[in-house]
């Protein structure tokens, strides 16, 4: 039987490159402890496109299914965009906590700590930051795919979000990918040597 | 300027290998951050010895004073052992976590959590266990120092101890020394990683 596992909720702004440190830190996971890595899965109210699949990309549901989830409290936050609800559900991760999993979700502000307020020890908090603002700035315009209008845009919300680290738990700057991923690893494995997290160890010492 | 520093206090039974592990850990902490590393010094009512200093060995006080700073609080816990007091004085802790250091305390159960209870979020808790109670017991005969009633003795308070882990923050078991002071040194990074210990790193983003 596997001790508990844990919820690892990682926020930051947008460019700041929750996508590629999530992958990175995956394959470490696995190295680790093969089979224990997954992904929060969003439930949404819009239509499946090709090749997707419920349980796999999104939890599919209708609006009515959706709602009725909302008032049950069974998902934790949710937003609307365009036109369709996007949100996490509790139940997934529950279960996957229970199994002993290392559930990796790439989420808002307000979904980290919703997170964090239900599953308490069960979750931990990470705000991904910026080596410097100037730096968030040439990655946004890097990716040129904006003008500057909207790159500056995004800077002031960038600034706006950074400002609320304070009701994280952690703060890992990502200056380099594998740095950014082995300090998130770092997290993960002290978490793994709480005493919540450690009740097998102590009934094998005989 | 330094983001505050951190205590860490180490408790286990006898046999663990405490000190060792301890050791280990300093030249760690000190090849990632030189000259961070402390010891938390205990104060005592016992004469220094010949050679030792105060404020090196001990903080040397006399009963009088010693029994003041309990009356104040200064001493956060204490024992008495063979007619002199040895206590934990407060005001170094405080002192050494302002300027960053990061303290060990090689301590009772009773210790670590006094230092937890005043010190809170700038103190973590671990409880040093063996790889099993037939190795601990292996461990305590090897020393070839006690008689196996005194063996049988302290492997009962060994699992005394034990099962108070779940009062600790964090379990580090010492099947071999360079894995134990790696664990805890994980989790000492993982403690700089916490936003209250990363104000300095979000004002330097600008």
């Amino acid at each position: 039987m596997a001790d508990r596992g844990l919820i690892v909720s990682v926020s930051g702004p947008s460019g700041v490159g929750k996508g590629t440190v999530l992958k990175r830190l995956t394959e470490l996971i696995e190295e680790k402890w093969p089979g224990r890595s997954s992904y929060s899965i969003s439930a949404t109210t819009r239509s499946p496109r090709p090749g997707e699949t419920d349980g796999v990309e999104y939890h599919f549901r209708t609006r009515e299914e959706f709602e009725k989830m909302i008032e049950t409290g069974e998902i934790i936050e949710y937003d609307l965009y365009v036109g369709n609800y996007y949100g996490t559900p509790a139940a997934p991760l529950a279960e996957k906590v229970g199994q002993g999993k290392i559930v990796l979700c790439d989420i808002t502000i307000e979904g980290s700590l919703a997170i964090e307020k239900k599953f308490d020890e069960d979750s931990v908090t990470i705000m991904l930051l910026p080596p410097s603002y100037s730096e968030l700035e040439a990655r946004l315009k890097g990716r040129g795919t904006e003008d500057e209008a909207k790159v500056a845009a995004r800077l002031a919300k960038a600034r706006e979000e950074i400002a609320r680290t304070g009701e994280f738990e952690y703060a890992v700057q990502n200056i380099e990918v594998d740095q950014a991923a082995a300090d998130i690893m770092k997290i993960i494995e002290s978490e793994m040597l709480k005493t919540i997290r450690q009740t097998q160890t102590i009934k094998n010492l005989d």
